[in-house]
């Protein structure tokens, strides 16, 4: 399973029941937290998405409606007794921050948090099953993307033609990783005759909160799930402009130019009470658009 | 009108829907934000409060269950355009943590925020209609109580036996305060002749996070209400004692050294998903006591 489960969709001001940004990414049986915007820890326990399994947490920037509440999640955590280390990955600035926040409490961790500040662009995780690169996107301050990516998959073996040879362990996992081998008996095994090209891996990339910018198509080239914010319907492209955020064509536009799969879009500004029109006007231009709606897992294929 | 909303009645860890700590006293047209846990804006907007009338606020601690929200509802008062000056009363440490969440975030508000550090107990509010009072409670950092006070209430003229008297406008004046005047003519009016005694002026002690300690009681002498925490049910003061918060029965035995009026408990322990006991058991030494329930307004009276 790899999906992305919406926890908050709306802008800086929270409104009709709509919370600042927040998602859960999904790959199997780990769990990441993309940004963290207040009441986070509740919108978790509303959708039984259990805090316990969650070991790193992506800051895109310091802006409130992205962090604001991840002081009280990793507080929760420690009041649960929490002992697995915890991973947070956020602009620098972050860290006096926590600091003086657990100083003025005077309380210590049950366990050990690791604060990896973001200062450059490049790989964050890296897992024999995934990887997490960050990328920067353009915003009024220094504001991170994440691409969260499976690891190319081995192909599979091919069990109708595989059986005119004997082969040992080593030589399955050779065909797996896609080369050719010679058995035992001298025999050349072309691996194209006895394996299967698996699924391709698949990726997901969160633009965070950005300004319209075509380089942001390069940077996100291929991903199969792109999550990009459209704070505004079409016609405020000076508004979203001044105030470094994207229209719902603007997105489009990057998903189309990026070759992406899926768009998914969020960050709707508070002026707006029902959501159909952002559907529709990014529709238009990039037809596999879904809305980021609290509470759904969108699946990354 | 004056009485206490409850926007959160739960200890640390958010459960059962219940929320970390926030309150709204009202009196006529004031209103007084006391403590703001997260999701305290939310709470706002749920109940019908409008945070532009909140000129006021007062944070008694700083753990994360008491002032986690205070960030995103300050930032959301400046997104509004708020021009009215803000004030906040809070332990020193805040400012530098506010400061450096705002230099973070490259952001200066709408209006004036005045930062009051709480240092000392005694006025902190004085106001023709009401007065507010800090006091410290027992906790394991230093903690704030807060009394709101209605100012003593003018004497009535009684309109039946006034009509006897020709009085100018400042000898009704001294009447109201309670003197007795002399008329234009040289005749003595006995002020208890001529004026009614007003309903006595009220008052609403909040006690914070506190462990059981009988000083508070004189420090809360003779309020209408008290709100003193109940974490635990009784049996468990070993525990409340460790932990410097208190059971029913200590919080009761308070409000009955105290001579207060009511009793309004809350801050329950998320161990405990049922409320029916704490009201049982506080009931039987306090009777004149309430469950501290969120969206429900308690009049003081």
């Amino acid at each position: 399973m790899f999906g992305v489960t919406i926890l908050g969709n709306n802008s800086a001001l929270p409104a009709y029941d709509r919370h600042p940004t927040a998602q859960v990414v999904t790959l199997d049986q780990f769990q990441f937290l993309v940004d963290c915007g207040e009441g986070t820890q509740m919108q978790l326990a509303r959708y039984k998405i259990r805090r316990g399994r969650i070991n790193h947490i992506f800051i895109s920037h310091l802006h409130g409606d992205h962090y604001f509440g991840l002081p009280g999640l990793i507080n929760s955590m420690g009041l649960l007794g929490r002992e697995t280390d915890l991973h947070l990955y956020a602009p620098p600035e972050l860290q006096p921050i926590i600091n003086l926040i657990l100083t003025a409490a005077n309380t210590t961790f049950s366990y050990t948090l690791h604060f990896h500040p973001l200062d450059k662009e490049g790989l964050l995780v890296d897992n024999p099953k995934f990887s997490v690169e960050a990328f920067q996107v353009y915003h009024r301050i220094q504001c991170w993307g994440f691409i969260f990516r499976e690891k190319k998959k081995p192909r599979k073996i091919n069990k109708q033609t595989i059986g005119n040879y004997h082969l040992n362990a080593q030589q399955y996992e050779l065909l797996k990783a896609g080369e050719n081998v010679i058995t035992d008996k001298g025999e050349e095994v072309l691996n194209e005759a006895v394996t299967i090209a698996n699924t391709p891996a698949r990726s997901y990339a969160y633009c965070a909160d950005t300004v319209y910018n075509p380089a942001l198509a390069d940077k996100v080239k291929d991903a199969t799930m792109v999550y990009h914010e459209t704070t505004y319907l079409k016609g405020l492209e000076e508004r979203a402009s001044q105030r470094y955020h994207s229209t719902t064509h603007q997105a489009a536009d990057i998903a189309l130019k990026a070759n992406a799969m899926r768009l998914l879009i969020g960050h709707f500004s508070s002026k707006y009470e029902e959501l159909n029109e952002f559907l529709e006007e990014t529709r238009e231009v990039f037809p596999a658009t879904d809305l980021a709606i609290e509470g759904v897992t969108y699946r990354i294929m």
